[in-house]
């Protein structure tokens, strides 16, 4: 159901976040011609958006230029109940796995995501007439809480889509990750760089994965999907480039015990 | 699959056109309460978005006061290749069966369109703890052309929706003309607008189904929509109140040739 590997043209959506980031960078190692696009839905945390600006600034000063388009849907925040988007409400603390969590979803995002980003592939591949993928970052670590992360969804919505429009065949989902985790990830986006000849930490400090940033920036360290994080690089033996509100032994020791 | 009637709140995505206001028509006379949604995604007819709001200032003085919001996703008319929002791509004109009028699909819109109504509608369902339909006004006529207007899509797309979501079973479709054509639409709305006490030329008056109006807001009568909504109007016996560039007489006569 889902593509083996991405096509020349991807369009990838990216979040600034660091599973996104991660794939980017894989996009970039194999070469393909990419096209972001990202999602202002009202997020409290668009910091996100700013970070990701920074890193595609940084690609430039490499003579890597991808194109690159905001959709705004701020409008949503207004019109859609979700701690993600209510500034009234309080982005709930913990693991994933709590129910509590569920209050960050924001109903059928993914489905407005991948909507927008597949007319978009279609349009390319129409256009140049050649294939075209959708690279998503998903993966295993967001199943439990956010039922449209999960391999189900996608395959019923590009099922849908492909029943939808005219052409469909020259559109592929590429998932890459959708049963790995954030060390799946991180671990794979360090031998991309590698291969791109990037630097490591300047990619990662420019992504924020934090629900709640502070007014400087830092990263609770305490949501979700900030524990998953913080995980994913202990298991990979570096330390987080991007800023904490606690420091990294801190940090190492809390998610130790 | 489909619901048989709308819940008591009604997400309605209104374009400004002949179907989704007599769509509109239809849910007043059901009593229900109604969130309009509406799409600025780049079309060249955006003449239709004026039209309705004009609606909405009409049912206003009438003391009814719908939730209406425009959703703006004009950047789609620059990402996306469509005889619709390209300003260099002229309009094919004839009749919706012909293969020169795939020229006016936007790739995956009714996808999008739907994935912003449902989670519109999953949000109201959450904060309200009541069922929530979505009302669509797609209706045989564009089956043909459009593959996002016939059942099977919805179905498919419903599915993934509910796979995605938590509390799917809250939000159902309502698609009442799915099996009708404009005629099936028009007809309802009449009887509606008689229940409701407003005007039926006033109602229509405030309507674009051209892809082409001229600068003076008159539609060409030549492209898909605008064949089907005169033959609809000629078949229950009424003048169109909507301006065309032709005479409604040599209408009626081109459409008998």
């Amino acid at each position: 159901m889902f593509a083996d590997k991405p096509a020349g043209k991807t369009v990838i959506s990216l979040s600034g976040g660091m599973d996104s980031t991660g794939l980017l960078m894989h996009l970039l190692a194999q070469n393909c011609e990419v096209f972001g696009i990202s999602f202002n839905y009202g997020q409290k945390h668009i910091l996100e958006l700013e970070r990701l600006k920074a890193n595609i600034v940084y690609l430039k000063t490499h003579n890597i230029d991808i194109n690159y388009d905001v959709i705004d849907l701020s409008i949503l925040g207004k019109l859609y109940s979700s701690a993600l988007t209510d500034p009234d409400w309080e982005i709930p603390e913990g693991h994933y796995e709590q129910d509590n969590m569920k209050q960050t979803v924001v109903p059928n995002r993914n489905a407005i995501f991948a909507s927008i980003a597949y007319g978009y592939a279609l349009s390319i591949a129409t256009e140049t007439n050649e294939q075209v993928s959708i690279a998503l970052g998903v993966h295993s670590g967001d199943h439990a809480i956010y039922p449209d992360c999960r391999p189900e969804f996608y395959e019923a919505i590009h099922k849908a889509f492909a029943i939808g429009n005219w052409d469909s065949d020259k559109v592929d989902l590429y998932l890459p990750y959708i049963n790995g985790d954030k060390h799946t990830i991180l671990k794979d986006a360090e031998a991309s760089i590698d291969k791109v000849g990037l630097d490591f930490d300047t990619i990662f400090k420019n992504t924020n994965t934090s629900y709640e940033p502070d007014e400087l920036g830092r990263a609770s360290g305490k949501t979700g999907a900030d524990i998953e994080r913080i995980e994913a690089f202990i298991k990979l033996g570096r330390k987080d480039p991007v800023e904490y509100q606690a420091s990294w032994e801190e940090l190492i020791k809390n998610n130790e015990a």
